[in-house]
């Protein structure tokens, strides 16, 4: 463990079937690999072979796809997959090194269920789960939920933070040495070592205690990827592992910087929050090769696919009734996710893109950094943000699945490992002791 | 599937340590084996082995022992365990013909996630699951979802009923051919095979469509365990399988030919309704040794747990006031099961029971009937149940795991092949085949 903190960690962004919007129409595409567990063990099982800490799914509590109609819908290809704390429950037991981090909303869930689920693939997985905290972002999932619209961004973190507080302290309910099972005396566990929650608040009143054993990490590492204003007052306080979005050094600079700095005014330590900037690489042999690669993919868009897309990112606003070819139109402010709306916003605005042109743009990355090159492009820029404190580990997000991350393992890693800065074999059995990461002190 | 319907169906009912109340403190017991997946794991091969049907978890949203302080909770052994539908995810990817029902609560449970998870677990099993529907029972379950005691009996009941309706529409939102994977034209999914639900109920408003293809049972074998008035009307409308409770072939005939009559009033066909009582079998290869395997297990069982078990069956009272020897004093009507309270209160009451002796009796079973003899003995009662219309099959509950569940897959398994009642292979791949039931048929 003590190494571990020389090392560049590394995630698997791993949405069936690839980051990129057209990835199903790939050529090698598996297109049903969202409920098709042998692919999703294929993919895990590379990502454990190439040492990556974890492997992510993010996810959504319904079709988060905008769409006017189910014609558009149906030119979309990834609105069905399994729910992710199955899948990773099932992929537990068939793994021995690699993490396995899920998504779950705090917006639409109760936390002793939530505690309860992670606790369960924590022991199922012997300490390598991890959750990332997302409060939703729109309002097709609160149609599921009993509501016409979602909660305002500030509700929505409000509850989140509440949330962690129960979550947190559930897993507390037994101290790790608190079962005895002694047969003989006839006590199965020691009193003094359970603690009943007792939480009453504004969102839950909670009395616990939970109904399984302290997970073996003490409780899942969290994740969260939020970067508006609260979300990273959220992160610096709670996240132990941030997954973040930007376009250049500069910019993931400024917020390494202030992430951590917030968590310092938390108490923390900069070494407990791993900041993972997202990666979308096209992996070609040569440059050429690479360019080719993408541009196989680019060509697959269709045009209501992109719009579609650029209309989720942007906060669920209809873009389908502007010509695509005209500049990108002013948009309303929404409850969505605002921070990264402006980001990607912001920049087309400067550029007077179209939207063809920005949805063309976002198609690989999503408002992540594309690196579409050799190995050693790839290697250089991950080693170039890495030691100049743009951060401390990346979320790599194939183009498609299994090709594109294939291409990571087997010609981005070893070079990596070469240059001496990753791995050459875990170093930890947890998720916890790969990251570095204490185990989780008592609230 | 055609010679599937002359076999008795045989379900492993499996909470870990086993049924008896003091099992975890039997020499071979595994005490810590609620979060133990290699226990889990072999205690479910051991089951596959012997052909059962499906393994069945029961589930409570909390620690549902009664309890009057830390120190009287601490002699209890099985207040901690695996939440179930993460566990039959892990259970799912290593074994290929056993069913895997768990139970989920739609008092504590948004109809959304429920839908999800088990289409999921569907998928991940290759259409292996089951869901236990309870509407759960107690106070204790209550406090950890935001309320001070649970709702009543009848609410709870009309919610169940909206719930299943939702969830079942929710599993109608793709047609099994829905889609299309067509890389060449860009078409998905078929959007004639898409129908979106649009709920709008009393205790749901759930849009859809679910972000999930149909499971590939159209939707998992609905169990039910029921008995109140409610409890059987919901099952014989809504139930594939019932599971349920007698202490003799009389009274199993009555609510066999009741449950099935009222199922023909939904217009349902006897067939597709099964009805499983539970047994807890006590093999011994001679009645001696069963007697003396089951001494073993009452006289480890402490005071204060067969108080505490007769609080919880008895739907919440405290017991702990009164003197354990003598007679069972009245109680007063609660929120809980009533029907099986009244069942085992009614039953010691004629018989003039003290406290002790009706927790001896219950120890084991519970309230299902209990078998204690050689492994012919055991065979006789389930043959003369299945061939006298008292059961189509079983839910076996073993004193102890594995130990009781190896004595009857070894022992009593090949008695009821040899005799015709029992398959000597599975019939189908999946746990509707295995079973004799059909497809659901779209609402």
């Amino acid at each position: 463990m003590a190494n571990s903190k020389k090392f560049m960690k590394l995630g698997a962004f791993l949405p069936a079937p690839g980051h990129h919007v057209a990835a199903w129409r790939h050529p090698e595409a598996v297109p049903n690999g969202g409920h098709n567990f042998e692919y999703y063990l294929e993919i895990t099982k590379k990502a454990e072979k190439g040492l990556f800490d974890m492997i992510f799914l993010s996810d959504g509590n319904g079709v988060r796809t905008h769409y006017n109609s189910k014609n558009e819908l149906s030119r979309q290809g990834r609105m069905v997959h399994f729910e992710p704390i199955t899948l990773l429950s099932a992929l537990a037991v068939h793994t021995t090194n690699i993490g396995l981090t899920a998504t779950a909303s705090t917006t639409y869930n109760e936390p002793f269920h939530i505690a309860r689920k992670f606790a369960s693939l924590d022991h199922l997985s012997k300490g390598r789960s991890g959750w990332n905290v997302v409060t939703s972002v729109t309002d097709a999932e609160a149609q599921n939920f009993n509501l016409a619209k979602q909660p305002d961004h500030r509700t929505r973190y409000k509850r989140a933070r509440e949330f962690m507080k129960v979550t947190k302290g559930l897993w507390e309910s037994w101290e790790e040495d608190a079962f005895l099972y002694d047969k003989e005396s006839g006590r199965y566990f020691n009193p003094d070592k359970l603690h009943i929650l007792n939480h009453h608040g504004e969102f839950f009143s909670v009395k616990g205690p939970l109904n399984i054993a302290k997970p073996p990490q003490g409780h899942p590492v969290i994740v969260q990827a939020g970067s508006s204003a609260d979300g990273q007052d959220f992160a610096a306080q709670w996240a132990e592992v941030v997954f973040t979005a930007h376009q250049s050094l500069v910019q993931a600079q400024t917020f390494y910087g202030g992430i951590k700095s917030k968590a310092r005014q938390y108490g923390r330590d900069d070494d407990q929050l791993i900041v993972m900037p997202g990666i979308f690489p096209v992996v070609g042999r040569t440059r050429e090769e690479a360019k080719e690669k993408f541009e196989v993919l680019q060509n697959l868009i269709d045009p209501v696919v992109g719009i579609g897309l650029l209309t989720g990112l942007l906060g669920d606003v209809d873009l389908s009734t502007y010509p695509v070819d005209a500049p990108l139109p002013d948009l309303p402010e929404t409850e969505g996710s605002t921070s990264r709306q402006q980001l990607i916003y912001n920049e087309a605005k400067e550029k007077g893109m179209t939207i063809r042109e920005l949805y063309l743009s976002v198609a690989g990355g999503r408002g992540h950094r594309s690196i579409i090159g050799c190995p050693e492009d790839i290697a250089d820029e991950l080693e170039e943000w890495f030691v100049n404190k743009g951060a401390d580990g990346f979320n790599i997000m194939p183009p498609f699945l299994p090709g594109g991350l294939d291409d990571f393992v087997e010609l981005v890693v070893p070079i990596l490992q070469k240059r001496g800065l990753f791995r050459t074999e875990y170093e930890g059995k947890t998720l916890r002791e790969n990251l570095g990461l204490l185990q989780p002190v008592t609230l």
